[in-house]
C-alpha cells in the first residue's frame, strides 16, 4: 500500500533508518521536496513560487529550497529571522500574515521586506507608518468558494471585495503600491473551480482599480495544492492547466504576474511519521473496535486530525484480516483522538510494540507540536 | 470586573510586573496555588491529594506543593524525571495515564514508583511483568455521566464494570494489587451529581470484588473540580459536602481511602494571561461584529478555546460602550479562532496595542503551546 505513495527505493530507505530507533519521529525525504519544487516550477513556468514557511520550517528544507532559487513566505518576524540567517535576501521574502503587530511590520520593514499582504484599515494604516512605499496584496475573503477543502479558511482573512477596493484606494493615497490581489482557497482544497470563483472576484477588482486610473500587477494565489492522502489529489498539471485556463479566460492578453505560496503541496508527501503502538484496548468483550493508542497523537504531530479534517495514510508491515479501529494519542486528554467517526480498518494481528507509518506527514506536524504537554516531548525530525 | 476573581492586592501586583513587559506571557501567582492547595486540604481532610502535573508542570509550582506535602500523579515517564529531579520521593507519585509503553513501565518501577491506573488487558499484562506486585487502581469508563462537562472525557479512558471486573482478577492472579476503582467525572465539571453515579458504580465493583473474596481499599475520583471561568462554579466546600453524603451513602462506615487528582481545581485560578490586541477588522462596511486579533492565541497558549469550550473572562482597562466580537489568534491559521459562536463584548474604544487579560488561565495554557507553529514562540511564565 506504501507503494502507491513512494517508490520502493525511498520506502527502503525510510526502513533503514527507522530500524532500531526511538519512536516517534518524523523522516523528510529531502529529495521528494526538490522533486515537487521542480513540478511547481515545470507547471507554472511564469510564477513566482514563495515557500509558505509555516508548513515546515526546518533548516534542512529552507536551505534546500534557498539553493534552489525559490521565495519565501513568512507568517511573522520570527520566520523572517530563520530566513535571513540562512542567507536568503530580504527581497526574496513576502510577509503574508495579514496579523502583525505595527513593531513587527517596522522590524520586517528595517530587515528589508518590501512586499506585504493586508486585509484592514487598522493594518494598512500601521504598513503606511511603518513600511512606507511598500508593495502590498489585498487579500479577498474567499468564504463561498473553500467549502471544499479539507482544511477551510473560513472568514479569518480577506475581506469582501469593495472593502478591498476602498483599502487599496487609501494605501495608494497614504504612499502605499497596491501591488495585487491575494486570495487563498483553503489548504488541501481538491476542487480545482474554486480558483475560478477566486479569480474572476479578482479580475473585477482589477477591472474597478482601473475605473480608478490605478493598475494592479499581480494576483497571489496563496496555496491550497493538496498533498496526497487517504483520497488522491489531481496532479499539479491538471491544477496547472485549469488555472491558466481560467486566468486566460478572465484577463486574455494581459494575464497579471502570478504569486504561489504552495506549503503542503510542496512538503507534505514528502513526510513519514514513524510511530508505536502503545496498547490496544476493547471497553467491553462485546466491543466491536479496538482502540489504538499510539506514541503520537494530535499534540505531538498530528493537530491536523482534530475533527478529523486530514486523513493520513496509515502503513503497518503486519498483514491478514483487518478489522475497525479508533486511533488515539498517548496523552491523558480526551482530544487526543485522531480518527474515531472514519472507519479505519487495521490488522487484527496487531501488538503493542508494533511499529504504524504515517504517510504525506511532511506539512504541518512538527511544527505544531506542545512544547511539552503531558511532559511528551516535541516531535523529532529527520532530513534525509 | 477582575474585581469577580481577584483581590485588589493580587490585581495591582499583576499590573505592576505586567508594565512594559512584551506581551503575551502568563502570570501564575504561587500564592493563590497555595491558598488552593489548602482548601483541598480543609476541605477532603482525610484524602490523599495527587496534584496531576499535566495542568500546569512548571518547576515553581511542583515545588510549592512538594513544600506543602503534595502527592503528585504523573502522566508520563518525563514528568517522572521532573518530579524525581526535584526531590519528590517515588512513593508520593503515581503513574496515573492508562496508555503507557511497557518500557516507560519498566522504567517508572525501577525509579521507584508502585502505583499505576490500568484499563485493559495489554497494559495489566505489561504492568505484572514491569511493575511486579504493584497497587493498580482500574479506570471506569464514564461515558454517561460526563456530558455536563466543559472538556468531557470521552470514550478514550476506562473500560466498562464488568470488564474492570475482569482485569482485577487477572491482575490479582498475576501477583499485582488491585487497590480500587478509579474514575474522571469530566474536567471542570460542575453537575456535582456526576460524582454520585460514579461513586455508585464504584461501589457495585467493591461489592462484586468481595464476592470474589478480594477487598479494595481505595478509590481514585481522578479531577474534574472547577476553576472559575464566565460561568463561576460552586465553591469547593459544596463538593467536598456533596461527595462525602454520596461516600456515606453507598460505603456507610467502612469508606474507602479516597485520592483526589485536582489539576485545573488547584492551579486555573491562579493564572492571568496577558495579550495585546494585535489588529481589529471588520470584512465590510456594514460588518456588525469586529474581528479582534491577539497576539496570544490557540496554539500559543488557548489550546482549550477550542471548540468554544473554555470560556475565559477577559479583562481590559478601557470602559465604555461595547460591541460583539470574535476573537482570534495571531496565525496563519483559521483553526486559530478561540469565539466565534459565544458573543464576546468588548469595549469599542479598543484599538491596536491596547491590552487583554485572560482570567483564570494557570492550567492546561502554557503546556500546550506549540513549539514554534507560524514561527511563534511557546508562551512565556512568569511565577509571581
Amino acid at each position: 500500500m506504501y507503494r502507491n505513495y513512494y517508490p520502493s527505493a525511498d520506502w527502503k530507505k525510510i526502513l533503514t533508518f527507522s530500524t532500531n530507533r526511538e519512536t516517534p519521529f518524523l523522516i523528510v525525504l529531502l529529495d521528494r521536496v526538490r522533486q515537487k519544487y521542480e513540478e511547481f516550477r515545470a507547471n507554472f513556468p511564469s510564477a513566482k513560487i514563495y515557500y509558505a514557511v509555516k508548513a515546515n520550517p526546518g533548516i534542512e528544507v529552507l536551505s534546500l529550497l534557498r539553493d534552489l532559487g525559490s521565495h519565501f513566505d513568512i507568517a511573522s518576524i520570527y520566520e523572517l529571522d530563520r530566513a535571513l540567517d540562512l542567507g536568503v535576501s530580504a527581497n526574496r521574502l513576502s510577509f503574508g500574515n495579514t496579523i502583525k503587530k505595527a513593531r513587527h511590520i517596522r522590524e520586517a520593514y528595517e530587515k528589508g521586506v518590501r512586499l506585504f499582504t493586508s486585509d484592514c484599515e487598522m493594518d494598512v494604516r500601521n504598513l503606511a507608518k511603518e513600511a512606507p512605499g511598500s508593495r502590498v496584496f489585498f487579500r479577498l475573503l474567499m468564504d463561498a468558494v473553500t467549502s471544499d477543502s479539507d482544511w477551510p479558511l473560513s472568514r479569518k482573512f480577506g475581506c469582501q471585495p469593495r472593502m478591498s477596493l476602498d483599502l487599496m484606494l487609501l494605501a495608494a493615497d497614504l504612499g502605499l503600491e497596491p501591488y495585487g490581489v491575494s486570495f487563498h482557497v483553503g489548504s488541501q482544497q481538491r476542487e480545482i473551480p474554486a480558483w475560478d470563483a477566486a479569480i474572476g472576484q479578482a479580475h473585477a477588482l482589477f477591472d474597478w482599480m482601473e475605473q480608478k486610473h490605478l493598475r494592479l500587477k499581480a494576483i497571489n494565489m496563496g496555496g491550497g495544492f493538496p498533498a496526497d492522502y487517504v483520497v488522491k489529489a489531481n496532479p499539479l498539471s491538471v491544477y496547472s492547466e485549469e488555472i491558466n485556463r481560467y486566468l486566460n479566460q478572465y484577463f486574455g492578453s494581459s494575464v497579471p504576474k502570478i504569486y504561489l505560496e504552495p506549503g503542503r503541496g510542496l512538503v507534505g508527501d514528502a513526510g513519514v511519521l514513524v510511530s508505536e503502538i502503545v496498547t490496544i484496548a476493547k471497553k467491553s468483550k462485546t466491543d466491536l473496535r479496538r482502540w489504538i493508542y499510539t506514541d503520537v497523537g494530535i499534540f505531538n504531530g498530528l493537530m491536523e486530525t482534530l475533527g478529523e479534517s486530514i486523513k493520513y495514510p496509515i502503513y503497518t508491515e503486519k498483514k491478514g484480516e483487518t478489522g475497525d479501529v479508533i486511533m488515539a494519542g498517548p496523552t491523558c486528554d480526551s482530544l487526543d483522538i485522531m480518527y474515531e467517526h472514519f472507519k479505519y480498518q487495521l490488522p487484527l494481528s496487531l501488538e503493542s510494540g508494533d511499529r504504524l507509518y504515517w504517510l504525506s506527514t511532511g506539512a504541518y506536524t512538527a511544527s505544531y507540536s506542545a512544547i511539552e504537554f503531558n511532559g511528551f516531548p516535541p516531535l523529532k525530525t529527520y532530513y534525509l
